[in-house]
């Protein structure tokens, strides 16, 4: 590793220690947006990014933005928010090493030829209030506002915290002016770490769809139902979710999870009734996605007519996939391969703020190897290196960047 | 049908319907031991002794016992106890057509060279208390007396109806003075129902042996984490569920069932890191049952290796089967042929008072003809019809016994 690489990851690695101080209670970090966290946060970002030659603001969704040049604009960042009792790394990461890329910049003497701005979002998780990606849906143009109403616990949350929610509308970017989004962010997954990389290209954000499953069949006396003629529900919730794992594993850019299953009566001497489970099926290819998912109600509707279960079936949610701009990823591949790394190529199986910028411009996203892939949890952890690679990846990336 | 079986039915119907009113409030019949409602119900049995000729006697263990007759002694009888909204069948018919039974041959005329005790057994259920099957066990000297000591609820509730548990120790009878035990019961499965039967032979009580089951894989992000290499525990409880099913399916005389599951950490969005589920296992045959434990072991010992799960399996209880006597389920076979039936052979899946009258001496069960299979519900229901044919079988099984 360079020593410009190795000089700006403990910076990096710094800064990242004394904003995971600014946390609630508890184990790990619990830093929720329009709390006083969420406010000794920004001061800390905002002389971070005076220090890079980046003016900061506050808008009205309370993301702070620093700006720095002229004419159209390329955009950095990710969110200052964190789960609760979650890691040190996930969402402001991005925003600490978008920071110093262009504080690299800075004391490198590089003019840009357009204008940059590095936005640390409020509230990208939507864990303390019923919506997400507030701060980026918001450069977008595309929150929903009835989330924000007068009366709504987050309008006087965000009030509370100095920012007027009424604003918002008006901070909706012109398209023909925003030059494209860049994102840094740990994995939260174990790609990078299997493959021996510091640093991954996303190629898209993938597409995401969930299913609410019922099965329904004939509860009884495990003792006194003959096993000829049982219509065991959690025996035919048993045949889906092998069938999910077996269709995921077989499916190369797609993942399938039964995560959630319940069933009733739930004892043990009770031949099963009924069994609620949930699917969810995730690919940055919405075609395959949504193949697999029809593929999965029919093998369903087969199963239960063969086991003579009710099924109900439906498909609550749908988020299609978010590709990252070709020409984007190229450069920031080239990029990655300044600092050693090959610029391997892997999906993101979250969602990110650049899932809602890509409403507004072209994206792009550069992963970071976690350890374990652990993300959401206090261990979350990545190397001072590896923050140091990304800083020099993404001066290079914008550098390399052609004129607006 | 004989206008005799029509007859006794139609009186049979009309006691368990005045019983089915002496209950708590709520849906269905709830009649608990020690409770007001048991001792109207015995008051009311008491009566019905009487008028067969029946000498009835509270024992110590809240068991009204109707005697008759000289000599060693065959027991007739079941629980008057319901579970909560339970039906107005299960138990209580049990002692309702052996009273009328003994009623039926002494309106012959007929007198038995043995003596007969018809026994009201006050808590078989052991739904009020952490114990069950009281009054059959203290006829067999099988009570585990540390559940009834000084301070225990269950003696407090006992002391309070009116009778002292100390006293049942000396309730064990010489199984040299007893001849057998037949107790009539509603078959609480569809076997009778599906075969066009009224009635049935009891081949055995099935043995019962439960093993809690906790796998344990890897928790992580449904969208971060690829398929391959995933630990789901789930995907390994499915598989458990699906041989489970299959084994019992295709070994006669195997019930198996996965009744209970639970995951963690059970979110629409987390691949499952644990799954803790339940297997019973019900036979007649306790060799075939415990081979069956011993596979099902292996297979899950041998998937969790595969699938590089963590398994922690043991077997937390088991109950041996109670086989009914060869030569009282012939006389039964051939007492319920007179009356039209075929003496058609079932096990029992369910544990009754003849499980623990097996331990004092050779025992029988007839069942009857359920609606549905149904039982511990509401909607519990026997016809008229097959209740007479009941009462008819058992008049002529008594009268069949050899004399002691």
């Amino acid at each position: 590793m360079s020593a410009v690489a190795q000089r700006w990851g403990e910076r990096a690695e710094a800064h990242l220690r004394a904003l995971a101080k600014i946390s609630a209670g508890g184990p790990g970090v619990t830093r929720l947006p329009y709390t006083a966290e969420h406010r000794a946060a920004l001061v800390y970002l905002a002389r971070m990014m005076t220090a890079a030659g980046l003016v900061p603001q506050l808008d009205a969704a309370a993301t702070l933005i620093g700006r720095k040049g002229e004419g159209r604009t390329f955009y950095l960042g990710s969110h200052q928010d964190s789960v609760p009792n979650g890691g040190a790394y996930d969402g402001i990461a991005g925003v600490v090493l978008a920071i110093l890329a262009v504080e690299l910049l800075a004391q490198e003497g590089v003019e840009l030829p357009f204008a940059v701005e590095v936005c640390a979002f409020a509230d990208e998780e939507g864990v303390r209030f019923p919506t997400a990606l507030v701060g980026s849906r918001a450069l977008a143009g595309s929150n929903d506002m009835a989330t924000l109403a007068p009366g709504e616990p987050m309008r006087a949350a965000m009030e509370a915290f100095g920012v007027n929610p009424e604003g918002i509308p008006a901070l909706a970017r012109d398209p023909a002016k925003a030059i494209g989004y860049l994102e840094a962010h740990i994995e939260q997954g174990p790609v990078l770490e299997r493959a021996g990389e510091a640093l991954g290209v996303v190629t898209a954000i993938c597409g995401i769809e969930r299913h609410q499953v019922r099965l329904r069949g004939e509860t009884g006396h495990a003792g006194t139902l003959p096993m000829e003629g049982r219509q065991d529900a959690l025996v035919g919730a048993a045949a889906l979710v092998t069938e999910v794992n077996r269709l995921a594993r077989s499916t190369p850019q797609l993942r399938g999870t039964v995560g959630a299953l319940e069933l009733a009566p739930n004892a043990v001497n009770a031949v099963p009734g009924e069994v609620r489970l949930t699917i969810e099926l995730r690919s940055e290819d919405d075609a395959l996605r949504e193949q697999a998912g029809a593929a999965l109600t029919r093998f369903a509707q087969a199963t239960a007519k063969e086991m003579r279960l009710g099924l109900e079936m439906r498909r609550s949610y749908h988020q299609p996939a978010a590709p990252c701009d070709a020409k984007l990823r190229k450069v920031l591949a080239g990029a990655m391969r300044t600092t050693g790394g090959k610029g391997m190529e892997l999906p993101s199986g979250a969602t990110h703020d650049a899932s809602a910028m890509a409403d507004l411009c072209p994206i792009a996203m550069l992963f970071l190897r976690c350890k374990g892939g652990l993300s959401h949890r206090p261990e979350e952890s990545a190397t001072p290196g590896d923050l140091g690679q990304a800083v020099v990846a993404m001066a290079a990336f914008l550098r390399a960047l052609p004129a607006a």
